[in-house]
C-alpha cells in the first residue's frame, strides 16, 4: 500500500497552480449549492446559447455519418473554411496545411509551447495576461517573463517596453487582443508599432491570441499577423468558443508557418489526435455562413458593457478600466487597501474579492490569478438583471469600507 | 527572414517519431488519390457508424443547450455513468471523483504520463505495444522498456518474464487487452499471475487499456483493477470509440486513484479542459442504455476473424496467430525474408508491406511500428467483400516470392 502518494507525481504538476478562475467558479458553485444566492460574474463564457443554424449543422453531419478519425490536423473542409475566413476577415493568406485545428485555443497554445520550447527558454508574456498562458509555459519547461502595462495605458505596452525586455534569445512573446482580462484592443497603428520592434528580432515567434475577435466594440479587428515584415512567424490561434458561443465544443484552430503547424500535429497526434468530426463540419458551416447572430451577441455585450461601466463608475474608489472588446472588466481598486468596514480590512485585491463574496454574494475574479495585484475582473457574460443586482449588492457593500 | 526553421523546434518535438499507422493510413489515401485501387487494412477504427440511439442523444443534449463548458473531469452526469457501467461490467467500484473524462482514450494516457512521470522515469510497456505508449513516455520524459512476447505466447508475456524487467525504480507498466496489435486477450488467471508480482513491487502503477473491451469474443473481460491486491493502484482506461463506433466524438475516459485523477485534472486543464458538453451526455446515455448494437458489431468482426483466418492460412508461409478481441491479426512473417519474386527480395517486415502495398495494393502496418520486426497487423474492419479481395491478391502477389 502506498500511503503518501503525491510524492510520486511529476515535478511539472507539484509546481503548476491550479487555475484561479477555476477556483472562484467551484467556490461560486460551492456556496449556490449550499443556498447561498451568489451572482457569478467570475466565467469565461458567453451566457448564449449555440445559434441553431449551427447546431443544425452538426446534426446534419452526424446523420451524414462524420463519427469517424479526421486528420490531427483537421478536416481538409474545415481547414478551407478557417483559410477563407482568414483571408475574409484578417488579411491572412493562409493554405490548409497551414492550418492545425485542435480541441480549443487552449489546446493549440498548449502545441505551439510544447513544439517550441526547451527547458530555460523565454517566453515574453503580455501583462495582465490570461491565466492558462503563464502555466503552459511552464508546462512545456519554459520560462515565462511578465511585461506589465497598468490601467492608466489601459494595459497596453509600449514598443519601447517590448524593445527593453527582448533579447536575441525570447523564443515566443504571446498576448490577446482583445484582451482576456482587461477588454483592452491594441489598434492597429499599435500592433504596427510592436511590429518594428519584433522585426529587429528575427528569431522570435509571436502568438496572437483572437479568439475574441469578433466581440470587439470598436470598429476593426487588426491581425499582427498581417503585417509582412513579420508575418512568417506569426501564429494567429482563434476559435469557435467565444464569437459563436460554442465553448462547450471545443474547437480552436491556428494558422501559422507550415513547419510550425507540423510540429503542432506531431505533438496532438500524440496527444489527442484529430478533433471531433461533426463538430468540425459545423464549425466549417458557421464559419463561411450569416455572422448576424455573431453581431447580434456583440452589440449585447456592447449594450452590458456600457451598462457596467456605469454603475462601476457609480461606486467610489473604483477606477474602471476602458474595454472595446471581450466580455471583461478589469477596474483597479487599490484605493480599498487598507480600508475597513470595522470588522474586517481590504488589503490586497484577493482580500477584495473574498469580501465581494462573503458579503455581497458575487463572484469575481481577483487580479492577481491575472498578473496584477492591484485589480479584478468582472464578466458581464451575465443577464442586465444580474449585472444591476450584483452591482448594487457591491456598491452596498464597499460603501461600508472606510 | 528565419532560413532553416527546424532548429527552433523542441527536442521532444525533433525526437518524437511519426505514427507509422497515420503514415501508411495517409500513403494509401494518397494513392487512392492517385487512381489506385487500395484496399487499406491499415486503420484503428471500426468501420460502422454510431448507433442511431446514440446520435440521437446528442442531438437531444444540443438542443438542450449542452454547448456550456463542462468541468475539467467531466460532467458529474457522465462520470456516474461511467461508475456504473465500471461496476456492471468490471467490478470495479469508484466514485465520480476517481473518474477523469478526455478527448479520447489517448489523452487518458498523455495525463497519466505528464502527471507521473518525471524525466527518466521507467515504463515498462508490453511488447507488441499500441504505437503511441512509446511515444507518450518518450514525450514525458520517460523512458519505455519493451517486454515482449512472441507469437508462440500469443505474444502474452509470463510473470516470470514481468518479475524479471521490473526494479524498485520502476514507475508504470503499460499495456491493453484486448491488444492493439495483435488481438490477444489476457485471462483473468493470467492477470491474477501477473498481479501476483505487480503486488511486490508497491510503487509500481499499472495503466490498463481496456478501449478493446466490447470487442472480445471469449465468455468475459476480465479487469485487472478488481484484483484487491493492487486496485488501489490501477488506472482502468476505456472510452467510447471502439465499443460504440465513437470515433470522431472523442470521448475516453479513466478511473484511477483519486490522487491520480486530480494530477490528470490539473495536466488537462492546461492542455484542452473539458470535453464535449453534448457528446458527453450522448456518451452518458450510451454507456447505460441497450448494448445490442454493440453486441451486433461484436459478433460481425468475430465472423471477419473466423474468415480472415481462414484465408490467412491459406497463404503459405505464414504463421497465423489466434486473436480474440479488437480486429486485428498479428501473423509473422518471417518465413519470407530472404524470399525474392526475381526482381525484389523481402528482407523484413518493413519490406513485406511495402511488396503487398506496391503489387498488391493492399495496405497493412509493418510489426516494427509495434515493436516487432517480424510481423504485421491486420485490421480487418472492413467489409468482408473487401477482406476477400485483399486476402486473395495478397495470396496471389506472395505466391512469386520464392
Amino acid at each position: 500500500m502506498i500511503e503518501t502518494k503525491n510524492h510520486l507525481l511529476s515535478g511539472r504538476i507539484r509546481t503548476m497552480s491550479e487555475s484561479a478562475t477555476i477556483k472562484m467558479a467551484q467556490k461560486a458553485r460551492d456556496l449556490s449549492a449550499q443556498g447561498r444566492d451568489v451572482i457569478s460574474l467570475s466565467l469565461g463564457e458567453p451566457d448564449f446559447d449555440t445559434p441553431e443554424h449551427i447546431k443544425a449543422a452538426a446534426v446534419q453531419a452526424l446523420k451524414d455519418g462524420y463519427t469517424k478519425y479526421t486528420p490531427v490536423p483537421g478536416l481538409v473542409e474545415y481547414r478551407e473554411a478557417i483559410c477563407t475566413k482568414f483571408k475574409r476577415d484578417n488579411n491572412l493568406h493562409f493554405k490548409p496545411a497551414e492550418i492545425m485545428v485542435s480541441n480549443g485555443a487552449k489546446q493549440c497554445i498548449a502545441n505551439i509551447c510544447m513544439a517550441l520550447l526547451n527547458p530555460g527558454d523565454d517566453a515574453v508574456v503580455l501583462t495582465p495576461y490570461w491565466v492558462s498562458y503563464f502555466e503552459i509555459v511552464r508546462f512545456a519547461g519554459g520560462n515565462p517573463i511578465a511585461l506589465s502595462a497598468g490601467i492608466d495605458t489601459e494595459f497596453k505596452i509600449s514598443p519601447d517596453q517590448l524593445d527593453e525586455v527582448l533579447t536575441d534569445q525570447t523564443k515566443l512573446i504571446i498576448f490577446s487582443s482583445p484582451s482576456n482580462p482587461t477588454g483592452s484592443v491594441y489598434t492597429e497603428r499599435e500592433l504596427r508599432q510592436l511590429a518594428a520592434v519584433i522585426a529587429r528580432y528575427p528569431n522570435l515567434i509571436v502568438v496572437s491570441d483572437e479568439i475574441y475577435e469578433y466581440i470587439n466594440f470598436l470598429d476593426t479587428h487588426f491581425s499582427i499577423g498581417s503585417i509582412p515584415e513579420i508575418s512568417d512567424r506569426v501564429i494567429t490561434v482563434n476559435g469557435m468558443s467565444k464569437g459563436f458561443a460554442m465553448t462547450g465544443w471545443r474547437l480552436g484552430y491556428m494558422g501559422g508557418p507550415e513547419w510550425i503547424a507540423r510540429a503542432c500535429a506531431k505533438v496532438q497526434g500524440q496527444v489527442t489526435s484529430g478533433a471531433s468530426a461533426f463538430g468540425q463540419k459545423a464549425a466549417a458551416y458557421a464559419l463561411l455562413s450569416d455572422l448576424s447572430p455573431t453581431h447580434a451577441m456583440r452589440d449585447a455585450f456592447m449594450k452590458r458593457r456600457d451598462l457596467v461601466k456605469q454603475l462601476l463608475q457609480d461606486i467610489p474608489g473604483i477606477k474602471v478600466n476602458n474595454p472595446q472588446g471581450a466580455f471583461y472588466f478589469f477596474p483597479d481598486i487599490s484605493e480599498y487597501f487598507g480600508k475597513s468596514n470595522g470588522q474586517r480590512f481590504i488589503d490586497n485585491a484577493d482580500e477584495f474579492v473574498d469580501v465581494l463574496l462573503d458579503e455581497a454574494n458575487v463572484a469575481v475574479v481577483s487580479g492577481t490569478a491575472f498578473g496584477d495585484d492591484t485589480t479584478f475582473r468582472l464578466s458581464y457574460a451575465a443577464s442586465e438583471d444580474q449585472l444591476v443586482e450584483a452591482l448594487n449588492r457591491m456598491k452596498e457593500v464597499l460603501g461600508k469600507y472606510v
